[in-house]
């Protein structure tokens, strides 16, 4: 199927558009008339996925309108984002400028940021180049940046002038990164679409092996999450189901980057996280039936079960949990599902529980 | 008057109440229900104001719940809200917290800008200390800190939960403070209120001399600003008004920052802001009547004629206004006002013509 039969999908007050091109590119800057466009990306993306758009006729923007930052989790931080200003005030970037985004979850969430607020407010295009990004980053006006190594400690609720996706940009990435956005797809399938989740589950281990994730698949999560965020942009109830996952799963990622052993990767975080929450969402009453948790936790583990959990983690997890954006007070709260495509929010576990829920985990290497 | 005597004054989303009392404190913090509470203020603020709360009832909160910052422009930076963000990072404040923010425009513009952003954003309760925070900082949803010397350079557009003023606190400050609100004040009839601008040059003097700005004088530029922001919120048009005095004023305030010798108050710089902008006002076709321009400039230069601008100066400040906010592409935009109580804005003006109204402040020497 061409991307250029998937038509835009309407957001709050912009567009998901699916396929990249000279003229797309044309009407969505004239369209806004900005008195000047500055590019943001990360070294590797401009080196892998720059060429592409000047292969669509989209001149190359030279070091005058470029901003280029160093790849990787670690630089989602403030001082980043003053390198990002200083630039921007440096050229007198005025408040009628125009900051396109061009990269994975890293780029897409801290430009988005530093464009939320530099003069209160500059428009942004996010053009996101991971799976990650596609099918959640770009989509749902969320912007942030890590701070004291906690993810999105910082950030706004600000929307994108539009968002453009084109399956071309995954080309060039290596297994684990198609691996880290396909744990968001099988998310959405899980809180939200049974039907859908019934084909990542029969698509995409093949679609990884090929490193070919064909932009139906997608599609039809930009589409869920989209509908989520319509309902709640502001997280105030519905939207908090995305965070399936989330509460373990950013856990394990924050620690993983506060040990600076072997940061795990988003995504393959949230798998490992999904697990744990699949057997949190068996504990409550008329929760998740043990047998369907047994059998997604086995489809998510084939995928995402590469490290045991240490125990002496076990309880810096929880501390990191502690100050999850979600909770309220002390609470630790989590998202859960009650059968597959089904999700319900704001539940809070015992410490005990929540230790379980990690040896539940473990137990399936054995 | 009695302070109980003013009536709330209805903005966006949320109120400005007159007079602050223990139960108006407890109304205000019950009806929201936060998780927890906690303080900004300065050490000037806190050794003057705090008191007052607590001879109201209000228990002065302890370290545990107040953060205290140095006094002064030079802290409304990025460096201090990583120290308020750490802090309540620290506290594992959650999303539902609120932070009251006590003492000037630097508290409420800086305080609003790190609760804005603070895990996407919490709630702020805005407790101007100062005239100028009274009448400008705390009403309107602005927020913003300073970089790159560049005034509110990175900020929001997020409202607070509530404004209370309470012209008590006023008691303890400097002549040079109640004459930077002044300025404000006095912005507010030139544009947009001449009843209100005639009543301001018979009572401010005498107010300044006695060290007390009538409430009732508050109330009235509380009421036009927020007017002004209730029909234009994001400053696409009407709200630009607001800004007279503030193109020259504010290059002046930054300049002064920047040589780091005596710094001007803002308020100050915006006085001589205004009768620079008065000497455009009348350049254009149909503006202001050279004789009206004369009367406010004598006006303004009794309270804020100190210091005449340096020649030297004359360049520097032509390329900070350069990089004002308010631009559009390379043209420096300036409001006028046409007769005492209207305004208009967006007008360029050539470098000869700007260089020409600082000739005609600094002729107001002689």
């Amino acid at each position: 199927m061409e991307a250029g039969t998937f038509s835009p999908i309407q957001s709050t007050s912009y567009q998901v558009f699916f396929g990249f091109s000279a003229a797309r590119f044309k009407a969505l800057t004239q369209e806004f008339r900005p008195t000047n466009i500055y590019f943001l990306s990360d070294s590797n993306t401009a080196e892998h996925c720059l060429p592409l758009l000047e292969e669509e006729g989209v001149a190359v923007p030279s070091s005058e309108r470029l901003i280029t930052i160093p790849p990787g989790e670690a630089n989602k931080d403030l001082r980043t984002c003053e390198v990002i200003w200083s630039f921007l005030h440096k050229k007198q970037a005025d408040r009628h400028s125009l900051l396109i985004n061009v990269g994975g979850g890293v780029i897409t969430d801290l430009g988005g940021f530093a464009a939320s607020v530099y003069k209160r407010g500059i428009a942004f295009l996010q053009v996101p180049t991971t799976l990650l990004a596609q099918v959640d980053a770009a989509v749902g006006t969320k912007t942030g940046i890590d701070f004291h190594a906690e993810k999105n400690m910082i950030g706004t609720f600000t929307a994108s002038r539009a968002v453009v996706i084109d399956e071309r940009f995954l080309r060039t990435l290596p297994r684990g990164e198609l691996l880290s956005g396909s744990a968001e797809m099988i998310k959405h399938g899980l809180i939200a679409d049974v039907v859908y989740f019934r084909q990542l589950a029969a698509e995409l281990p093949a679609g990884l092996s090929a490193g070919l994730i064909p932009t139906a698949l997608i599609y039809r999560s930009v589409e869920i999450k989209n509908s989520i965020v319509l309902q709640d942009p502001y997280e105030k109830g519905l939207r908090k189901t995305l965070n399936f996952g989330h509460t373990a799963g950013h856990a394990i990622e924050t620690l993983s980057h506060l040990d600076g052993l072997a940061p795990i990767r988003h995504g393959e975080a949230i798998g490992v996280g999904m697990i744990v929450e699949l057997f949190l969402s068996a504990l409550v009453p008329n929760g998740l039936p043990v047998r369907v948790r047994d059998d997604c936790a086995g489809f998510l583990f084939g995928l995402f079960g590469k490290h045991k959990i240490a125990v002496a983690d076990y309880e810096p997890l929880v501390e990191i949990m502690k100050n999850d954006k979600k909770n309220e007070g002390r609470r630790i709260l989590f998202t859960l599902i009650t059968s597959i495509g089904h999700s319900t929010y704001d539940h809070a576990f015992t410490q005990d529980e929540i230790l379980r829920s990690f040896d539940y985990y473990n137990l399936l290497f054995e």
